[in-house]
């Protein structure tokens, strides 16, 4: 069996969570406070951050978009019509354009910031980087996320589901990225229909119940959160 | 033929440069400057970022890390022996851990900066964000340096190249940016002689020489910058 090394809110060890339950696996889960680095988790992954997947040969595979590479190579096949990378070239090349989008732009622009600001840092010591959030970051990342939202809007209107016909990584790295954000009431759902739609499609799989039922000690989640018809 | 829409200086369309010359592949060059956000280049890659890798067909490719997988997938078995992303799984696994370092940890901690303030910053105007360089930010990124290129001395106290056995993907994106960083005269060589002698060997391939030949308008770059002995 493996292992997941991850945080509960952590959007890329969410993303993971998603993609291991959609592929049927059940992994041990490990939570890593990655601020901490903690030796033997730096072994793990020298870059110091979640998730990290570790076989039960030992190997550790590091970083969200190196995991899901991972297991598409070695179980992607044997999901045929379900495979999240799809088989055809042009459109692997969309798959892992909107994945980057959203594990390296949205993360950087808006989850990154909000995580940290209004979650993480109530765990932090001072001398990790605790203390009070910065407003700054969290009004930035509430003005970035809603041109994110849009373009989610602008491809749902376009297609069946971000990527193209069939639900892939790129669907489950935005909602992951997206469940994060909904629990601290930061996106602005009646912004946008189309986008909202989506996300109400793909918080109704099974894969994502685990995620739902998650909470930040002390902090309740938006009152929709939970909600699969919100 | 394919075209490469790049920027001399941008380190992710520097590594992929180096790809297609080490690939024995001649593209088209295109300068863009991404802070334009010209509307052509935007219908390429909505991220509007460079590079963004268009083949004879019209495919677009967007994003380093993007092309480098679409080019193991569509060239790299025509290689064998000098295949960029190895064969065998752990290996892939090592090869894309770093290539992510590089790509998004160093460049968010160093190259970002600095080729943002003291290269582009020259060219935008000030609507774009152009302007005198942010010194802070500069700082930063000397500080930051300094312990990658830590870690590149102690990969290659271990191995024959960054990532294993062979030269791949991680040190050709590893050389792209810190070729941006030396140009600058940024990059402390006397601190570690290991990851020096590294460098020395990457930039005496013929794939590099394009690189060392570039100029920014008006500003020389660094005294060794092409110096294969420096």
């Amino acid at each position: 069996m493996a292992t997941l090394h991850h945080s509960p809110f952590c959007p890329q060890s969410r993303f993971i969570r998603l993609v291991l339950a959609e592929m049927g696996m059940e992994p041990i889960l490990v939570e890593e406070r990655a601020w901490e680095r903690r030796d033997a988790f730096l072994l793990l992954n020298p870059a110091g951050v979640t998730p990290v997947l570790v076989e039960q040969s030992g190997l550790a595979v590091p970083g969200a978009g190196i995991i899901a590479e991972y297991l598409d190579e070695t179980r992607g096949l044997g999901l045929s019509g379900r495979r999240l990378l799809p088989d055809i070239t042009a459109d692997r090349v969309e798959v892992r354009r909107l994945l980057d989008w959203f594990l390296v732009k949205f993360d950087a622009e808006v989850t990154g910031y909000l995580v940290t600001e209004k979650i993480n840092k109530r765990f932090m010591n001072s001398s990790d980087g605790g203390g009070p959030p910065d407003m700054n970051a969290i009004r930035a990342a509430r003005i970035n996320v809603r041109y994110h939202l849009k373009y989610i809007g602008y491809l749902m209107a376009r297609r069946r589901w971000i990527a193209g016909d069939h639900l892939t990584y790129a669907d489950l790295a935005a909602a992951a990225h997206l469940s994060c954000v909904d629990y601290l009431g930061d996106v602005p759902w009646e912004e946008d229909e189309i986008a909202r739609d989506w996300y109400a499609r793909v918080k109704s799989r099974p894969s994502f119940r685990a995620l739902l039922a998650d909470r930040v000690p002390g902090m309740a989640p938006a009152e929709h959160y939970a909600d699969l018809d919100f």
